[in-house]
């Protein structure tokens, strides 16, 4: 058959980690890989009661077509959420309902991107949304952070040396994938400069919720007198990633906008879905369920670390991350990732190598580990197995080293 | 703010009649307008029961993240499906589950549309398909049909007029907004007419299993000996639309490609709905309750094409369709049925004006009416208002061409 495919179907393929992570779904595989929550975490006595008091009582409306915008009291009750727990001001009519926050970054590439303009985003930054992007065909312009957040000259440099920049994405909070938080100067100095290149910025905050010690920084949102912030969560992380809810707010000009793109791409979020969500927040303490799963994810997360500090040969980098799911490892330069990864799978381990997380590619001596999908037993003996493979690198790597020498 | 948007949003704006149509939802309008089943169709108490015995008996898989793909099973379950009803041969592989069919169109607009590349389309066409595809600036191509589908000299002569066309969007089955459904011998004319020029076609089948009278025709997938078809359907008509499951089923070249849009586009339909469709399927007899539905709306109907009979005034033309959810209107051609439904409003009445299912305008004398939806002496009352307003645009505009003369 001719090839009738859009130019942007040439960058699409399958990647060979994808093929290589399928295994890591096996049962007897200790996974360090996906973003997974525990699914211990989950309310699932309350939410059968739930879907069985909600299709009772108004099934009818349930199961039927619903507004591209949302549950009307869905919306109001995340916008109250917005207020109290992350200090930015929302009504409910500043509330977009996504069917999961994905779906948010799809829109958004939609919503600017035509082909050669630029995404800037930290670098490394989530591969998801890289992918996402990527079906608009941009150039992305990594801007380099360290442990405070993006570096703010580098960013004025890459602004200034880019004309097409359509949005600034970040993650400011426990980043996918390197865990880091960025530093409250940091985030007014960069919304200092956003403001004076009047660019928007997206700032994408599944994990926020999830800050094990200290104060939470407030988003950028919350900081954002000029109106430039798209701000988009989900339930993922804090009830459950199955009911595919996220959502997002944006000033009245983008939001009408986002509306009218997420019609024309699925009509609307399920509305099940989201009365269930609905039903779960009006009847239960959701505060109260994400501190049971801060101490879940602090406490797997001090397991892995302390294993990684007794453990892993010297020489080997890691981010010690306040809170979210995910720890970030460099090993010397000259190990690729993606050959540890496959022997690691030999030895029933998993994890992402990092080359995915740069959307130009490089740093192959990186790679993510998941810390809330493990109970804390297998978290020890992964990490043990990991570091035995990353090991014998290191050792056979002096070796040819020594060798050639 | 300096203008950031891709040139695609220029084009992007919310319909004046989508405006209008909001008013349609108020309980006292007799809404023809919308393309929703009627409430009282849904299973809701079986529903309830499935959800709680599914959430106490798989909750933690229910509420987890699950694969692009779709829940095995229930891909089985539709491949069976589409066997025994339609008359496709696929097995489970062969499908991708989609967040509602609309995202079958969004997806596909992607896979095949560069800017001014050509769609071409059955004139009218369904307005939300418009929408998707619009989002990535295709020319749209209409195709001419009569009460027996496409016109097929129609379509080989604009085959062969236009070089980049990616693909053709069809809906043979009680077609929206026209409600006419393709005969058997133009069905095979038209995949030959395709085969021969190689390209791909998007059957787009929510309507299909709604069969007033007589054996159903069989799908365009089913004659499809050359794998050009994607096929596209839904449990909106027949079960929910609230749930938001649709699927589609195409090459294994092609469905590779859907499962890497659709992962960037949402990661994957919400699991809750996907498994309680699934334990529906299991554990009730889906084709009583679409013969049910067949029923209620054969007679819906009747109903509105008696009365439609008796009440319209001489000279409007419509289809009497032979199932499916949607009947279309012709009125003499110096009447705008934007004005018709401007007073029509006034009357608590609403349709939509036929000129949005033409992607390049025109026909502003047509307006399609929804059947299903509305009780029958509702729908009695609605059609005699409306007869009422035609009647006045009709005898003022002879007055006018009268005066003219």
């Amino acid at each position: 058959m001719k090839d009738r495919f859009a130019r942007r179907m040439k960058s699409l393929k399958a990647s060979e980690v994808r093929e290589l992570l399928k295994i890591s779904q096996q049962p007897d595989i200790i996974s360090f890989a996906g973003g997974l929550p525990a699914p211990e975490t989950f309310p699932v006595e309350e939410m059968a009661g739930i879907a069985t008091e909600l299709l009772e009582r108004e099934g009818r409306k349930a199961l039927q077509y619903s507004t591209t915008e949302g549950d009307p009291r869905l919306r109001a009750l995340l916008a109250e959420r917005m207020r109290s727990s992350h200090g930015i001001e929302v009504s409910a009519e500043d509330i977009l309902i996504l069917s999961g926050s994905q779906q948010g970054l799809d829109l958004t590439g939609k919503m600017f991107i035509d082909e050669d303009d630029v995404v800037l985003c930290e670098s490394p930054t989530y591969l998801a949304a890289i992918s996402a992007f990527k079906n608009f065909s941009p150039r992305f312009v990594e801007v380099p952070t360290d442990d405070e957040g993006i570096i703010i000259a580098e960013l004025e440099k890459r602004l200034g040396e880019n004309d097409r920049a359509k949005f600034i994405y970040v993650i400011p909070d426990f980043q996918n994938p390197s865990g880091r938080t960025w530093s409250l100067q940091r985030r007014r100095a960069f919304l200092e400069v956003a403001s004076r290149h009047e660019i928007p910025v997206v700032e994408d905050s599944p994990y926020s919720e999830l800050c094990f010690e200290g104060e939470p920084m407030p988003p950028l949102k919350a900081l954002d007198s000029d109106d430039l912030v798209v701000f988009m969560s989900t339930f993922s992380k804090i009830l459950s990633p199955g009911v595919r809810i996220g959502w997002l707010t944006a000033s009245p000009a983008l939001l009408n906008r986002y509306v009218l793109l997420k019609q024309s791409a699925d009509l609307h979020t399920s509305t099940v879905g989201q009365l269930l969500v609905r039903g779960y927040m009006d009847s239960h303490d959701l505060d109260a369920d994400i501190a049971c799963i801060r101490e879940l994810y602090r406490s797997r997360r001090d397991t892995m670390l302390k294993t990684m500090d007794e453990e892993f040969p010297p020489g080997i980098r890691y981010t010690r991350p306040n809170g979210g799911l995910f720890l970030w490892v460099e090993l010397p330069e000259q190990i690729n990732a993606r050959d540890v990864l496959e022997k690691c799978i030999e030895r029933k381990v998993a994890f992402v190598p990092g080359g995915a997380f740069f959307p130009n590619g490089g740093h192959e001596n990186t790679f993510r580990l998941n810390f809330s999908n493990m109970e804390e037993e297998r978290i020890v003996e992964g990490i043990r197995r990991l570091s035995d493979v990353i090991g014998t690198f290191i050792s056979s790597n002096v070796k040819i080293v020594t060798g050639a020498a």
